[in-house]
């Protein structure tokens, strides 16, 4: 199944050391402990009346580490419902994390300002790093399958840093607010990834389709990570979210968003499903819709009862968008979306961003008290409403470019992608057990008599 | 497999949206904010000298989370263990969770007192609807692959509700102390399930009975469940205990009471077990006995010997209920318990509750020092046992009574539930995979010269 | 498969009860809840103007919940790569972490001195019983497959016994910083359980070779004890750090030095595997020494830089530990080492303290401000270089005596050990599913024509 083409054995190792060198080289002169890391400057505030509890880290270390889960267990489990590809599914996905929330950390650094030449890491560095993560695990989605590890290397070191460049322009430059990414995340992410996708469409995938499907235990498997991502999204969306009623806010809306959603998903399912039956991706994607819907919502004062109705219209979108759009996706536009990418990220991401900018623009200090200054800024409400649009299309804008311009650097035949005929197979890259065993040990099927010889 | 009396195309829409259109119409007349999740509100404390810690989010936020993993992971997987009943055990726990949290948050509102007409929620509404769901996934267990999507809808819709009212009066009118539910979520949840299998006692079950039993790998995913369980109970009873020694020491109880259970689990499951080996069915479920068994004590000062003890107990009833009990219940009373939640939820429940009213009865100043008042309330602590012991007689009547005519309104053949012969199966209510493909992709099993081939 | 001398119905019982029976009794003689689990202490101390977040319990359990998930879930599932041994990987996994927390708290509460005569228990004290524990589930890994409960239940009797004392020596007599356990735990856990898999030496072993490697599902349960691994070693190594910029620079250098090692891993295993293919053993085990490596100088002024550093050097000998070192031990040394804890624990447990020991002899007034006197107590730094290199010999000469002494003690012919035929098989010591049943229950194969029956 392998030959010299898809051979990693040069490849892979030069791009993880390069790429690890040059991030070692590139800590070492530009990044530096944080005033609530170092030991000297964090003594020194505590000499001068500070408590520990001021230390953000208790503020926010639970919420990374939810988030964390998210990235390596959500996105890495939900991908294994392919019948053959769940060691690329979990394993690409530890390895372009590992890469890049380290990469993102340099970038996200540089445009974010630096302190003295310095980049300055601490708790919320390390959550911002694994959000923009998340947006190139998204993209990943899209292209799940159909490309090799040193593709998706690339891709990262490209994506992290438009991430971190459109991420600027939205959050600082046009002061949009978007805590829990719906534009910056989900929106961008799943763009940029259906570009990619676009670029390295493949007219002969069809020969690997019988592996594009899951089996019985692949899709438990799926669940886990589904499971995970969904009960740790209120986590997501309130991780950078300001310390107290914001927070707890962010937390709740997406909590009662998340339900909403739940349930338009199951009866969605049933109702677009074969025979009346349930299908399990949908279950498994467009339930998750509603965390992404309030992503920019969430910290705003959008209700419960708000929350519930966003849940609900991106459960439907979702589960309609995996009966009725992707099929088209894939015939007329020509984009092969493995995961459906564009059901549970990018449409929900729109929408997600459309109530954040009808949200701000709606602000009142009737209703925010003065919780309404850190919202606007002393802008009026519309403006800010206005902000919130500019920065969909801006993301849009640069998710599109971006991901044309990557697909066509990932098109190069030097990184050795999978052949039509072997894509969503992990016997390309791995060497899978039972390679030189027998039978038996490739299976866990037992027949009634040797079952019984072994209880005897 | 499928016909039109289990086809869910219109059953199962019908009711989810249904249910979800009017939960949030209720949550748009009825609920609101509260002082700690209102930027307004919460601002005007902080102009006021509140700090953002006081915010009850960070003393609660993480115990949230576990008990979040432990309603959808734990529950979820912890029923995995049925050979073909996987997507429905996670799925449809995922849905009635998702449902149920919803409904409770109102019913609990109506109950434990509105402000001003309206439902405030917070954190600690979002940990109490966790707990209720809790409860109605105990009764799932009981009724696990007998049952269809819609009746275990309708069944929460009535299971919630009896909940919240049962909760009122033993924590509110009888003022008993039951922080991690002995009495309110586990012998309600156990009682209340088994009551409503027993109305719906199918004679013909044993048409079924080759698929009520596990495989290896379906055992594997059990164990996450179970796992996920054991680790986070600590966190589920000390969720809602008050701030500081409480939550402490509750958690600490807990942890001493599932460590001690454990062993008695592994050690009565060698005993009574075929051949002198353990058997999975006890390891899944008497191992979490011990945190039952101290839901209602654990924060009280029963200390870790008192912990032990109880949790030992617990897991000795608990093994000894599976190999003696069960069968018995279902041979004699015809209650075909198919998780067997009497067991892990019933009677371990029951000894919680005694637990707890003794050890409330005990209770002196001088162990307590100014830690009484909370606990008693001027009253004598004899008062409080019996309190104590007149709240678990209330459970077990309204569960009791609320399953059976729970029972009889699932009953009406209207619902879609599966026939006798293809219980304890993902087919009937799920697309499953392969549906349409060769053998291959219905397997992972592969034969040497394919795995050689691939591997080449 | 069984007979007398591995029928468990006697052994296992006797020793689960009777630990757990002592255990009961001394707890119940000398521990004692401490002032932060004590209703009428904590309640004295808020009245003498403590807040309740002055309470320990919220510094720590967020960390300790990911700790015990490492512990349960890690270190469990990791272990489940093998074919046929999921159930004892997490089922005996479970059993002796739930005693060896039980037997960590008292041995530790002995050495780290009584309070008048008794035990204090809180949640330092859970975490530290964790973190012993998991120095017997290191060991526990390199003699997976080959022992029975009962040797296991023997053998954490003593090494909790001697963990206890070692790290006495290590943090009280000479004064070291091992907050993550680099020595303590790693180092200690990896030779001790070395030494008593070259003791229990089976030359015969091979017999039992064709089930002693992987199957597809069984890496992909693995991997999710490898990333429950990899996600929470953060808050493993700080979760007993100081409070403040101890807790929190010592989770980011973690952070950090893991990412570096996944890199590392990836490329390497690319480099030395067949074919250029990545291998599932590397990914699942050395991508994650660089939490090991970092467990000793973690807490110090590392830099992120300075980790990455350490991170990539560990996942580098930890790929060519497995590659190159591993047969030798086992052909020359005769150290069957199932799991590869060398490579994982030994090797970068060693590397870590030697990091620490560099670390802490640097360190200066300048770069640690007043942070420098919790770290060295007034001594110079290279003092405490000193004291730390010299805690690394201690750990490892009293890892490799007790490992010694230990494992002649399990070799004694009375603990139900497997014969060298049927190890690392489950079912010698669990009623296997599908043991009286048909072919049909015992695999999840289905034809194609069943499938499309069940789905018609």
């Amino acid at each position: 199944m392998t030959n010299s083409a898809t051979n990693l054995r040069l490849k892979l190792p030069m791009a993880c050391i390069i790429l690890e060198v040059i991030i070692i080289i590139l800590f070492g002169a530009l990044v530096q402990y944080d005033d609530e890391t170092d030991a000297k400057l964090w003594h020194k505030e505590i000499a001068n009346g500070s408590s520990n509890y001021d230390n953000d880290f208790y503020y926010r270390y639970p919420s990374f580490q939810d988030v964390h889960v998210m990235i390596f267990i959500g996105f890495g489990f939900l991908m294994t419902f392919l019948q053959r590809y769940g060691f690329s599914s979990v394993g690409f996905n530890f390895l372009i994390a590992a890469f890049a929330l380290q990469w993102a950390t340099l970038m996200q650094g540089f445009v974010h300002g630096m302190h003295g030449g310095k980049i300055h890491v601490g708790i919320e560095s390390m959550i911002n790093a694994d959000f923009c993560t998340g947006s190139v695990l998204i993209s990943f989605g899209a292209v799940l399958g159909k490309t090799s590890p040193v593709q998706l290397l690339v891709m990262s070191v490209i994506e992290v840093t438009l991430f971190a460049v459109n991420e600027f322009i939205v959050l600082t430059v046009l002061g949009a607010k978007d805590a829990g990414g719906s534009m910056t995340i989900h929106t961008f992410g799943a763009y940029f990834g259906l570009m990619v996708a676009r670029v390295l469409y493949r007219p002969n995938l069809d020969k690997s389709k019988h592996k594009n499907c899951s089996v019985y235990h692949s899709d438990l498997f799926a669940m886990i990570g589904t499971i995970y991502l969904w009960m740790f999204w209120p986590s997501f969306n309130s991780a950078v979210t300001a310390h107290g009623d914001d927070q707890h806010r962010t937390a709740m809306n997406t909590y009662y968003s998340l339900a909403a959603c739940t349930l338009a998903t199951y009866g969605l399912s049933a109702v677009v499903a074969h025979d009346g039956k349930l299908d399990m991706v949908h279950i498994q994607n467009a339930a998750l819709a509603g965390g992404v819907a309030v992503g920019t919502a969430g910290e705003m004062m959008l209700t419960p009862f708000g929350s519930m109705i966003v849940g609900f219209l991106a459960g439907t979108i979702s589960v309609l968008g995996f009966k009725f759009l992707s099929p088209i996706l894939e015939q007329k536009l020509k984009i092969q979306d493995t995961c459906g990418v564009h059901n549970l990220h990018g449409m929900p991401g729109v929408l997600g961003a459309i109530v954040g900018a009808v949200t701000a623009a709606l602000a009142t200090k009737d209703v925010y008290g003065d919780g309404l200054l850190p919202l606007l800024r002393n802008y009026p409400a519309s403006f800010q409403g206005i902000r919130q649009a500019i920065s969909l299309a801006v993301t849009l804008g640069i998710a599109l470019l971006g991901g044309l311009i990557t697909g066509f650097i990932l098109k190069l035949p030097i990184y050795g992608a999978p052949p039509d005929t072997i894509c969503f197979e992990d016997g390309i890259y791995w060497e899978l057990p039972g390679e030189e065993g027998s039978h038996e040990e490739l299976t866990t099927v037992r027949t009634p008599d040797e079952a019984e010889k072994l209880n005897a």
